[in-house]
Order: C-alpha cells, then sequence, then structure tokens
C-alpha cells in the first residue's frame, strides 16, 4: 500500500502532507511532560514562539484549526451575541455550526467577491449592543489566506481599516490564520503586521507548514488564560502533546520560507490549465466551469487527486509532499482531461 | 396620560394595539384552570381551534412569537445542523439570536428581493446531512407575511414549490407566520393551505388581530408534545394563562375579518404618500430614501409615531387603534412633513 | 363544568388559584401599552413596587417562576460555571434543566434536611475560579419558603451567614423566592431583609398571591438590563402584558396579609391528620409513610385533590381558593382516608 | 533539566508518563493519513483494535478523555435530559462542566461509598421521560476504576445489575473507562466484559498505558458515525493523528499486562506506610487524615511529587515511569514524613 500511495500526486488540500523523516526525528527526540499540567516543555516553547511571531502576549495550542478558530471567536464574543463574516468563510462553511453548537454564538455573513474584504461591507452590517430586538455584534472573522476564495490574500490596507474601525466601535476581530503563512510569504507582510490587526488568532501547523496535528491560538494573556479553561472544556486538553509541538516548531524552523515554492508550483499548474494567474496568489488554483465529479474521477484514475469545491468547480492545492515533477506530472494529466 | 396617549396616532407596529373595552370582558369572564397542569379551558379551546384553522394536529399557546418561531425551529432542527432563511427575516433580525443561544441552532441566510420567497435560490443553498465538514441543513424558515419586506405576502406557488421539494429532500419547512392573518386576507388564501405547506407554524394573536399577549405554535400532536416541554423549559409555561387565550379567542371572532380595513388604510396612506401601491399589499407602508430620524421626530411632535427602519427608510403600520380619521390625519401629517 | 370545578377542593398547589371577580376588574380596566417597548405602565409601576419592596433597583416582569429563576442565574453565572443549591431545590428538580439546556450552567446539589440551608455544607461544596479541571462555583441558590421541604421557611440567621460568607468569597446568592410572601408572613421578617441578603431573587405573583400569571425578578438595574435582553431571546418579551401586572399589583394590595389564613388553614389540616404541627410553618401540609397513589385517588373520588410528592409521600397546599369551611370538609375526608 | 527530571519519583498521576524509547520509534515509523478524511490507517487500525476488545461495532479515536466521556454521553443524552452519577465521578468534577456547557446536558449526582456502584441507589434516583416539571434521566455514567474513589474496581455483579434494569428502563449506560485496563488486570475480568455492560465506553490510552495523548470511544456503528461529526464539531478532528494511535497500539502490545507491576507497587506502598491494603485494589494509594500541602512540599523537596487530592487527602500514582526502586525510595521518603 505503502507503494500505492507514493505514487499519488494529491492535490485535494495541503492538510494532507505526511511529517518528513526529519521531522519524525524531532518529534521522537521531544522533551515532553504534562502540558494538562502546563509542564511540556516542546509545548511551551512552540507557544511562546508564535506568539512572539504575531506580536501578542500568549498563545494556546490545540488540536485543530475548528478550536482555535472557535474559542479565538468565543474569547470576544458571548452566548447570544454575534460574529460578522464572509459567506464563505472557513468558519461559518466547514466547522459544522460549532459557534452555534457549542458556544451559542450566531454567525452572520456578507457575500464579497472571492472572499476579499470589503470592510464598509461589514461595518455596515454590525449591530449595536443593549437593543431589544438585535443580535448585537461583537466580532467580526476574517480568512487569511481566503480558503474557499482560491487562498487569496487579504489587502493589508482593508484589514487596516476595518481594525481602526473596530477600536472604535468596540467591535474585535478575529483572524481565521490557518494560512496566514501563505499570505505573507506571498505578500511580503510580516506575521506580526498581521498580528497586530487582530485580537484573537488561530494560525494552523498542519496545513501548508506541513506539522501533522495542531493549531495555535494566539491572543492577550489574560484571554489565552480563559481560553486554556475553554479547550480544557472542550476535549482539547492533550497530556504530552509535546511530540506534536516539536513537529510544529520543525515546520517553523523549516518549511516557512519554501512555501514560495508551493505558489510557484500552483502558477505554473494555473499556466499549463490556462488558469487567469491573477487568481493565483497563494498555493490554489480553481479551475471553474468543469464537471467536477467527472475531471475528479478521471485525474484519479491516473493517480491524481484533486477536490471538488462545487458541482462545476475543481482545487488544486500544492504543497510539501508535490515536488515540482510531480506538479507537472499533475499538469500534464489534467490539461489533457480538460483539453488545454 | 390617558388622554394623551389617545391623541397619539400610533402607527410603529401593530403590537401596540390595547385590548378592546369587549376584548376585556371576555378576559374577565374567561373560565380558566392550571395549564402548566393542562387544565384550563380557555387554553385548550384556543389550542384546538387554532390548529384546526391551520389543519395541524395539535398547538401550543407561547408568551411570544419569538417563542413560537424558536421553539418550532427547534421541534425541527437538532443542535449543531442549520436553518436556512431570508436575510431579512425576522426570526434571525429581531429574535435575539435565539436560535444559536438557546438551541445551539445555526441560521444561515440568502439574499431574496423585498423578502420575497425564491425557493430555487435556498434549495441551492441547502447542505446535506452526514457530511464531515458542513453544517447540515435541517430546515428552511418562511416568514409571511414578510415584516422587512414590507409587509408582503408571499407567492403561495413558490410556497408549494417550496414545500414539494422539501418532501424529497428530508429538510422541513418552518412558517414565521406572525401576520399569516393579513396574507390570508390578502390574497384569499385559506389559513389551512398556508398551514398545510409548513411542518410547524407560528401564528400571532397579538399584531394585527389585537389581543394583548401571544403567539400559538402548530404541529402535529407529536411535536408539540416535546415543545410543550421546551416551553416549560423556556420558562413558558403560565397558570391562568386563560385570561389571555380569551382575548386571542374573541380576536379570532371579532378581528380577522377587519384586518382588510388595514389594508385599505395602509393603501390610503400609501397614496397619500406618493409610495407605490404595489408595495403595499397588507397592513404596511415603507417610506424609502427620506432621513428616517428627522421624520420620526417631526411627525411625533404633530402626534404621530412611526418607526425607522433603517436611517433612510421609514415605516408606517396600520392596526386596529387607527381608525380612518386617524390615518387620514396621519397622512396629513406626513404628506406635509414629506413634501408630498 | 363550572359547577363541577366549584366543587373541588384543589389543595395541590397554590398554583391552581383562579382570579377573583375584583381582580380580574383590575385586570379589565388596566392601563396598557406595549411592554418589549418599555411601554406599559401597569408593568412598570409592577416592576418598581416589587424593586422596592426588595430593596433592589430594579425588577423584570417574566411569564414564570422557572424564567425568573433561570435568567435569575444567569444573571451571576456564566455558562461553564456552577450553580450549586440543596438537592430538592426546586431548580433542579422542576424546571427542566434549564440551567444546562438554555444556558450551559452546571448545577450540583449538596443534600440537606427538609430542604434547610446548611451554609456550612454548602461552601464546603463550592470550588474556586481559573482551576484547570474543576467547574468554579459561581453562585449558590436558596429557596425559601423550600416547597420539597414542606414550605419550610430558611433562618434568617443562616441566610446572614451565607450570604456574610459570600461577599468574601466573590460567590453570589440567588433567591428562589416564588413564596418569599409565606416565609415573609410566617417568619415577620421584612420582604426587604430576605431581599438584600440575595443578587438576585425570583418572587411569584401566581402562587399564594393568587394573580394568574407571572413573576418578578430583582436585581441591580445593571443586571435587570441584561435580563431583559435574556427575556427577549427567551420568548418572554410580551406586549399588553400591563393585564397581567394589573393582577399582580391586585394582590399585593389585597393578597398578602391574608397568607396568614392559609397558614393557619394548613396547621388546622395538619392537627386533623396528625402530622407535627412543628413541621407546618407555612402554607403546605406533608404526609408521610401513606400510599399516595391510593390516597389521592380515593380523595378525589370525594371531591378532594392532592399532589403525590413520593410513592409514600402526600402534599396539601392551601390557598385563597380554598377557604376555611374547605379546609375542615377536606380534613374529614382525609382523615377518614388515613384513618386518623 | 533532563537529568533533574529523571531524578523526580511523580507520584501524582498516571498521565504524566514520557513515551517510551520503542514507543517513540513506532510513532515515529508510523503510516499516517490525513485523518480527517478518514484516511490515516495507524488510527483506523487502533479504533478497529479498540472496537474489537471491548466488543463494540465501531470506535472514534479522540485527543482527550474528557472529549471521550462527553461525546459519549452526548450520544445517549439529548439537551434538556440528565446523565445521573456518583457525586465524585470525573465527568462531573474534573472535565469543567463540559455536559452543560457544550452539549446542553444537566448532570445529577449520587453520593455514593468509595465511589463504588449501588445499582439501587442510582435506579431510585431516575427520573421519567415526558413530565412536565423533571428532568429525564436518559443515562446514567458509571467509572471504573474509580478514580477519586481511589482507584477502586467496580464490582462485576453491580454492573450487570444496573445494565439488567437499565434495559427495561430505556436509560442508558455511559462506561467511563479511564482506567478500565486496571480493573481489568485487576480483576481480571476481559474487556469484553465490561464493554458490554455499556452502551457507550470512553477508555484512556494516556493513563497507565503510557500513551502520551488520546483515548477512544466505542459504541455502536451509528452512534460513532455521529460522534465522528461531534468530535469535528469540537475541534477534535485531527489530520495525520496515526503518529498519537501508533503510540496507542504500542501501548496495548507492551503496556497492558504490565500494569499487574503498578498494582504490585501501589499495595507495596500502602504498606509501607500503613494504609489499608484492602483500599488498594489498583495502582492508586490514597493517604488520609495527613496534612496534604505540608506533606506534599515536604516529599517535593525530595524529589518525590504527591497530589493532594484535598486538604487531608494525598494520592500516589504508580505508573509505567516509577520503577520498584522508586517505589521503595518514595515509600522511604513517605514513610519518614508521616512518621510511619
Amino acid at each position: 500500500m505503502a507503494e500505492a500511495v507514493a505514487e499519488l500526486i494529491d492535490l485535494r488540500s495541503d492538510t494532507v502532507t505526511r511529517p518528513t523523516p526529519a521531522m519524525r526525528r524531532a518529534m521522537a527526540e521531544a522533551e515532553v511532560g504534562d502540558d494538562v499540567y502546563g509542564e511540556d516543555p516542546a509545548i511551551r516553547a512552540l507557544e511562546e514562539r508564535v506568539a512572539d511571531l504575531f506580536g501578542h502576549e500568549a498563545a494556546l495550542f490545540v488540536p485543530s484549526g475548528t478550536m482555535g478558530n472557535q474559542i479565538g471567536m468565543r474569547l470576544v464574543c458571548e452566548p447570544g451575541q454575534e460574529v460578522l463574516c464572509d459567506a464563505d468563510a472557513h468558519v461559518v462553511t466547514y466547522e459544522m455550526g460549532a459557534a452555534a453548537a457549542v458556544f451559542g454564538i450566531s454567525t452572520r455573513t456578507v457575500v464579497s467577491a472571492g472572499g476579499l474584504l470589503d470592510a464598509d461591507a461589514l461595518v455596515d452590517q454590525v449591530r449595536p449592543r443593549g437593543d431589544w430586538h438585535l443580535t448585537a455584534t461583537a466580532a467580526v472573522a476574517v480568512e487569511n489566506t481566503h480558503n474557499r476564495g482560491g487562498g487569496r490574500v487579504q489587502p493589508l490596507a482593508e484589514l487596516q481599516r476595518l481594525w481602526d474601525w473596530s477600536r472604535g466601535a468596540g467591535v474585535a476581530v478575529h483572524l481565521d490564520g490557518a494560512r496566514i503563512w501563505n499570505a505573507s510569504i506571498a505578500a511580503g507582510v510580516d506575521l506580526a503586521t498581521y498580528g497586530r490587526l487582530a485580537d484573537t488568532a488561530s494560525v494552523c501547523l498542519s496545513k501548508g507548514l506541513g506539522a501533522p496535528v495542531g493549531s495555535v491560538l494566539v491572543a492577550s494573556a489574560e484571554r489565552i488564560a480563559v481560553g486554556r479553561l475553554w479547550r480544557k472544556r472542550l476535549g482539547g486538553g492533550m497530556r504530552q502533546a509535546g511530540v506534536l509541538a516539536a513537529a510544529g516548531s520543525y515546520a517553523l524552523d523549516h518549511h516557512l520560507a519554501r512555501l514560495a515554492e508551493d505558489h510557484e508550483h500552483a502558477r505554473l499548474l494555473a499556466k499549463r490549465l490556462g488558469v487567469d494567474p491573477a487568481t493565483v496568489e497563494t498555493n490554489m488554483v480553481v479551475v471553474d466551469d468543469v464537471p467536477a465529479p467527472v475531471v475528479a474521477e478521471a485525474a484519479k484514475a491516473q493517480g491524481v487527486l484533486v477536490s471538488q469545491v462545487s458541482p462545476r468547480r475543481v482545487r488544486l492545492v500544492t504543497h510539501l509532499d508535490v515536488d515540482r515533477a510531480a506538479v507537472e506530472r499533475a499538469g500534464d494529466v489534467l490539461a489533457a482531461l480538460l483539453d488545454r
């Protein structure tokens, strides 16, 4: 089976990366402790490092981006209040209604082109606290890069405008930074710059960075202390989780700068498939107006896995486990299938 | 104070009606019991009557339309699932995030013109059960007449299309029938016809019908039994509530047919104010592109109360406590203010 | 039917009282408005009066004692925290798990003799905030008089001890004062005295006081403002609810002092049935070690309704609709049945 | 630091074990995939194995025992219903009110001696479904071995009596089997025997078995499918979690039978400290009537860590990282401190 797997070119998502031998060695050698007692040195080191990277006081290692996002939003929004976001945001599309189900938080959405933040459109929908009928808007959530938007990078100026407005309005900003690394590399913007435009941010180690498991939530020390209680309550408190944190730390050391390669690979694929390169800002290529199930099936038969975002849309994601040769081979297979 | 109040013409909403002397007599003479024990004859009679009117097996008296809608949606949607509705629906706009906060239900919205149901647009957004990422769509909610849409009546054919589709799809339909009475009178459609196109429906006695307090939820006997437990759990179980039910029964006897007057009054107002009469299907008149706070303030100074739906939109609602003379006087005041 | 009903002597609960003709007149003449807009004069008057009676800043009229208790506890306890109370407390026994289901609040209980507050036992169970494993105890709830304890009055000294301790501990006190009127009359303790030993208190108009519907929650103005939002969210916002408030105000005027009669009637019944009068402090008589279903059935056949608290316990409650003659008749019927 | 750590004898809990070199190798060599897509072979193999061990159809790997217990209870209890358990149960003591906060489930407790199941006492407290006031009891939870009871093993006959009763009563049984391995080894009872006396069971890999992270929930295939959705919703869906599962599988291969050693070590400690050996059934020793903070501090100064369960109770837990020599040394240190 291992052989067959090795031959597959899996472009469904950057979540499918498997830890490299060197990363596995780092995990095997990790110095660990009981993180529920706050005694895992590998976890502590990773949390401090990520907090620093984003210019926040504190951080919390969580088992998934969903837990990072949902606790992050809970820290800035009370039950009965709402979080406003883009209609295609991951937090409302792919997190199984957790905000409502787990936290009693309403989500309300604004349609935006390609998921790109339109600060005015969001602000226009904000509702005040204390009204007798309306659900008060406590926070807005922004996703960067935007998954369903095809990996688009949020314009820094627009993030800044939202942030400036939010300070006066008493509305918090949560950053779903599952792929903030890709945004940073692609736009040449510092992680700390993104970090200081958000009250809470969740960033993932298990996507482009290639770690097997884990995300990190950053915020103020006070909020993280509360978040730690929620993590335990949700069942996210793990014991010798340092084996996972070691992978995350290794990924930050070795897999961050190389995201530029994934982006180049994506542009290569786009070109090969006749997709407008202007739409390919990071590691995703969206092919529209194709019979997605047919394409996916045919590609799979030739060893290339793609994801079907909708019946007429296919998505290709480049990542650590797909090198240039594989990208070229996938390009050939798909170009032939799509007759491009 | 009573005198001053009498002189005000209150067009803010049809919720402001005060019980008439005859209705008060009916309340004072009501035969009552302890409804938490299921022993209030006036409540039971009203529940049976409303269930019959809508062709459902059973009904439940609740203190408000919000409770009727929210329990109604809960009966057809589990925590972690979602209800899909129009972006301007009362259930997501004016019910304080109850679906999420109280029941763990996500709401997701589709923008529609004037709140009018576009079955295809809703259906297009429905998400399947059992997916690993997506929030499953368990129900759609339709509001008839549509409050923020200006009292528009949902087209029967579209309701029927939604219903027909829903049966095959395993998706339930909840009717927010706060003003279903107005729809029925305006469109000449039987209440039972509306009733059979919904799995659960909440209808209000305290709006156009003029009762002081109360709504009724209709559904299958099995669902109402569960709803009765939720009513208790939410604190909606009342003791000798028959005094309120008596007002509701009186309203059904005496105030249903007369809604046609309110509709005529609304058209009168629209004409006077140069509002397109085609947009006035029931008891609401929406005046757009006016400085709402200024208009509301100036009108109030002359004894006419209107509501501000947005900074540039004013809403006038006709009802039992506003007779033709009052409507004409309000029309004069507002026409002068708006220079029409 | 009215006749048959009139002949029944209903000792199941003091919730079964029907409004008197004079109370109905007060309701019929009530000056009302739209309370969701805060414009119902009868509601406002009642809220102010009850707040004053208990020495609190503000009050909120709610449709039931369950809503009063549950919102009251929510105002002093966050989701994920716990309320500690007696194992037989109404809030955990008869309110359908609302604290958890609606608010995400855990309840934990301490067994106490006859429901009587043992401050030390409660305090001993309190758990600190901020622990990584334990549910933090945010509040304790005390019921006075204690329903399942047979209407016992909580000793003032013990209430005071709990209160004094709570101030230093940062733990709030909620009073379930459904029958606080009975406690006040029986113990000769001012309502304000009870009021100042609680952060939030819910008091019922629909039990001994004989109003058909409604309870009042008292607390600080800031908390009541939040509570008002929760009342709306739960569906407890009612329109011309002044018809109900008028009954409550009438009850405070006319039915408070007369509770002494109910207490005397209860002692009379106890004596007749050989129940230790020391256990009868207010309007309840508990008869133990009897076959409850058999007794209830046989009594009903002779026109006397009693409630079955457990298979071996019957409860009799005196109230406004049971005069001395009825009490004596019921005593005769039951004494014969119980062979006492 | 590694050296210093190595010298400490940590008897606080069996959760503090660090993965052995061989276990780390197994992790480093694990064949993994994306478990959110259901494609991680190491996870699948572990889930199938654990399901088989307990005689259930299916299993779900979760990041913690808290998540396993809470999802397990949710699968057999709806919001608004209650789970009944022992007052000292882990699920109500150490899981931060998750049942209420996350799922809207009430918990109610019965005091039992040493946490040992008294089926009659539990059954006596069960409340029926469909009542207008009472929270319905949907499930009972049993903990085996019982943590706060000092690692006591639940008597098989009592588990069987509860199970037999539950089938007729329509009440589900959840097993908190965090340390079921210890029970099985100590009592010589098959895991499958315990498994067939529960509808849902959560078992931990990260305690006595010595894996760094993870628990497994077992139940019917239908329930596990729902549980998988809840795991995702709670943020417990992990990607290449096979690195953790590999540790779990290794632990089942190599660390199960050796629990007998931990039990022997615990008895040794008990003897040395004058604790009644009858109370030491598995890997825990409870020392009562000692000044816990003083003892813990003094022991720590001599390199022995113990946990303070209460101000007068110290708990010692033996495990994989504490060999016989360490146990003897700890015994010497503590015996001297306790003057025994």
